[in-house]
């Protein structure tokens, strides 16, 4: 069959893959499939289609009777829309110095949300019910921003995981101080995929309230939703959605590929190959000398500190980011469609890098 | 050739269509071709890609060598960014008491944006100089929010049309008086079919500092873009569409669909078509006893006054919106993929539903 | 007695006093002495201090034993404080379009608190449930700011009056809807003399929710209170009059300026003949020919229209401010210290200029 | 002469003083005198008054002829509309961890202003251009809120001082990449006073864009002011207050109070005698056995730590607070009104509790 025309033209080359971020990626054959079957017709606009309804179903048997997924456009969409969610004109959220809401989404929290973020600092990315500590105190003292929720990252930006105890201590902690659990997982599927449970055994099943589930960096085009597990902990969501100007209008094409994603096992087959080119990685790096791995490889990621000349002409062959350009660490990401060939082409670059 | 496999299910007919909105269709065809074509290996993130940057030549093609588009998700996330980008903290816009950002966008302007709108009662959607004066005073007085931008839509929410030189009467009263002029432009292929003239004659061509430019409702998924005419009135555009959350990861996937659309004709194929349709649908109302049109019927909508048990039988059997429901007013969308035959049998059934 | 020492200087003559604001007015000696009264020693600051305490009963003394005062700096912090109490984060004001919060706080209501505000024009400033009702829908409407508070300005910014009835009636409406009302209270003191009953009468005892109550017009140096009538209507207002840039921190001489005013009689005297005196300068002016009176003058304020250089010859001679200078409209506003030979000399001056 | 008749009663014990916070001082008497001054007779409101004229002469006269002041409510109020005045949309703050407008704001910085705090943690409360690099990075990266500004605090909230010096080499340092530096002097007086020098030497003489001058601890009932020193560095400051809720409409009394305070020494007076305070308290308690001096004494605060319940019965007999409960970490105040006494008194006291 011809192609179906279009006045695009191809402006890529579709077969370079670099190790610089999941977000590099394109989106899975199957997604696009998904879109396909869902165009065509009439359907109502803003979430009242079809789509979004049968994806409450497929949400629900993910996480349980009482999940709903709110679908929006962006992981920063995501996360305000979910803080504004569990939180009053006077709260504040407790997170990780190094939490993506933190760093990386240009103070659109505070900005567009109103929140003060309260940040601890960790050695991996990962709160615990003592470092959240630091921060827990002052809810009747009006001088200081009250904690209203934690939120944590699954899998960190690390590359780290929590496992399901964790989760629950920290969630157990929160509710004992009338605080609620937010988890960033822009990642979750990989976090599932590592810790080979299903995504409720560390979210719902522990006690988180509210989460962000990716499906952009799963293999979607775009497309996130804000999944409510507590439905106690919240009101109004489509109005914070679309005040906080997350809501599609042709939602079919947010939730068709979520349910491309998650009807099945296709989120779970992306995030396990994605984790396994890490871990491929990882072994293709872990002996080379001069070669030092920060973290411990656990979904797609791998952190490692390399002399920063070879970084840099590594650089020119494979893309990729200094994570602390002073310190010479660097981050290796690997995506859905990372293949054998690229690790391994990666690593005997690498070798040959540092040999120079 | 067999349709690529997906364990998403279609669940919707795509043979049903209606009036209600332009938002109720799906994506054309061609923008579906156009995401295959810049599908596969990876692409920088965030809008380094190639798609983009392609982009921005077609965009000056239509706009003329100042323009540059900053893709964003929807139409509310344009229009506050767009209107961010020419405001002080202290800045307040000057719009039409209907436009669309006072009111269908959930107070985002005010909440995200932190602007403050200064409305004005219009008898058709469209401003004049004599009407922006009632609100453009007082800039030396800090009790007031300083008028810094007329907001105005083309086409308005109304469906009716400025003419270029009407546009270009409000950007001299605007420049006079040192405030910008932001169009918004969700249905701009419209107006261009309609009007029969490039974007440019009625945008950069007669004074139009910023834009929002509609993929959406011309036939893309999802996809809008701020489109800058006047450089010197912006600046860090890209920060400010990041902190208003309307950053795209994998932007390629936007930035494609408006190549898809722009590049040749699609766009204007798609809008002349729906405003044909909407012209075939007032022919074949306009005459019926007890159908009053209300406004100029200049693009793709129809705006009607009839029976409301005749509106309501009529839902039953086409989908369509009350828009004074006291008043007894309705408001009839035609979409690029409406058909001959849904006009023709929506005529059909009005009259049937009239003669009851 | 030797005045006490001061390294400061007089720059002003005591003697004159014009028509352009009652803000323009200093304080009353009682006021000065009740600061003396509360000063020296330690009292805890925020809000913990005695005078703070004492306040409490005063105001539940005025409005009720469920009245709760929460001083603060000025009007628009009064406002933007209580509305922001009796909204979510997507809730929406519906406000006359003349309401100082809509025209004269420089978006800080929007900006600073992210409310939206439904306006409704009205012949002179005062609402009732017809004109509510023109914004008083939608509550469903993700895509629209809900209303969720009607707030009235009592007496009004055109010097008008609701009386207890009217203000029943809006409250019945409001709460009809699930909306609260709120009560901008600038100038209550002047609404309850010409009104001739106490506070209470046209607040809680008629179903407001909560109110902006004035001191500074009043006859204080500077000091508002939001008041709460209804404590179900509100929560965890100490953080958001924090958050809110309104806390005092040695808030004794609020409050205590507040007890001068309201213990016992202070408040009514001042009013009584600020109100007086516009009597008296109404009467001096409705016959003069050429002058025109633009609404019933029940309160401290004239509005008059007049030639324009008539007003601009008595501008010379009598601060005052043009209103709407295109129609010629002035604004007079009587202050608790405006003298009778104050008016009568405006009165015989207004009579030369327009005899000239 | 008999005191002037007020309503308001006096509820406090005059002679009580403690070492919880200089805002639990009341105001001094020339403070009170200057209102008497300034009150009488009708003076423009909002600013245009006689004592906001002559105050911008006074601030000259200490700050240098570029010097403008925008007298404001309180700190919070003038840190917010101050770091607003030196940032874009998209800026955000650097600053000590302990900042006052980090912890003790209730989130008004992120939450009225829009800012983002990039925090630094620090051994004594003071910034260096060291460890301000740790946060002074990433100005073309959209995903990060851009470092527009260094906000420090002189003396610090530990009760440190910076040198001239240090101050200008943070100048130095934020100007060289374009950052601009904020100084929250809601203590200046003491930093002046313990340093000996005029405020302008470790402000503008040193590189100090905009600062927050604090009255309210010197010695005036309230009020502050944001002084610009850099004119080329802000915009609108009038209107930027007015939005942020800090326009004080009988603002010759806020301006009085400042003028008492800095027309001559007042100002210096208290501040030294606070400082001093704070020396014989802390040479009274430092060879005590089992009390530990936190940080050096430089203005008037001690920090120490000493056995929990010997804190907490001294409480009982002066109020003040813990710093850090846990720790066993106090922080003891002095104010312009301490005297001698009073110190020599807590220390007995101290000493006897110690004791048993």
């Amino acid at each position: 069959m011809n192609p179906p025309k279009t006045d695009a033209r191809r402006h890529h080359d579709p077969d370079v893959r670099g190790f610089a971020s999941d977000n590099y990626a394109g989106a899975h054959p199957e997604i696009l499939a998904a879109l396909a079957l869902a165009n065509g017709g009439h359907q109502i606009a803003y979430g009242e289609d079809a789509y979004t309804e049968n994806l409450q179903q497929i949400i629900r048997g993910h996480f349980g009777p009482t999940a709903e997924a709110f679908p929006v456009f962006n992981g920063t969409g995501a996360n305000v829309v979910a803080l504004q969610a569990v939180t009053d004109r006077w709260g504040a959220v407790i997170c990780a110095e190094s939490a993506h809401i933190n760093v990386d989404e240009g103070g659109a929290p505070e900005r567009m949300g109103g929140l003060k973020l309260l940040t601890v600092p960790t050695p991996d990315g990962k709160l615990t019910p003592e470092l959240i500590d630091r921060q827990a105190f002052g809810w009747d003292d009006e001088h200081r921003a009250m904690p209203q929720v934690v939120s944590i990252t699954q899998n960190t930006e690390l590359g780290t995981l929590y496992t399901p105890d964790e989760i629950r201590a920290i969630c157990d902690h929160a509710h004992q101080h009338g605080m609620k659990v937010h988890l960033d997982g822009s990642r979750i599927a990989n976090a599932a995929a590592a810790l080979d449970v299903p995504m409720r055994t560390f979210t719902n099943a522990v006690g988180v309230d509210i989460l962000s589930l990716g499906g952009t960096k799963n293999g979607a085009l775009f497309g996130e939703a804000v999944v409510v597990l507590n439905q106690d902990a919240v009101s109004h969501m489509k109005h914070l959605r679309k005040l906080s100007m997350q809501l599609a209008s042709k939602m079919r094409f947010v939730s068709v590929q979520l349910e491309a994603l998650l009807a099945k096992d296709l989120w779970l087959r992306n995030a396990r190959h994605a984790n396994e080119m890490a871990q491929r990685l990882y072994e293709g790096v872990r002996h080379v000398d001069g070669v030092e791995i920060l973290y411990p490889v656990q979904a797609n990621a791998v952190f490692a500190r390399l002399p920063h000349d070879v970084s840099e002409r590594l650089q020119k062959r494979y893309r990729f980011y200094f994570w602390d350009e002073a310190a010479g660490d660097v981050r290796w990401m690997c995506a859905f469609d990372t293949r054998e060939e690229d690790v391994d082409g990666f690593v005997a670059a690498l070798k040959e890098e540092m040999a120079r």
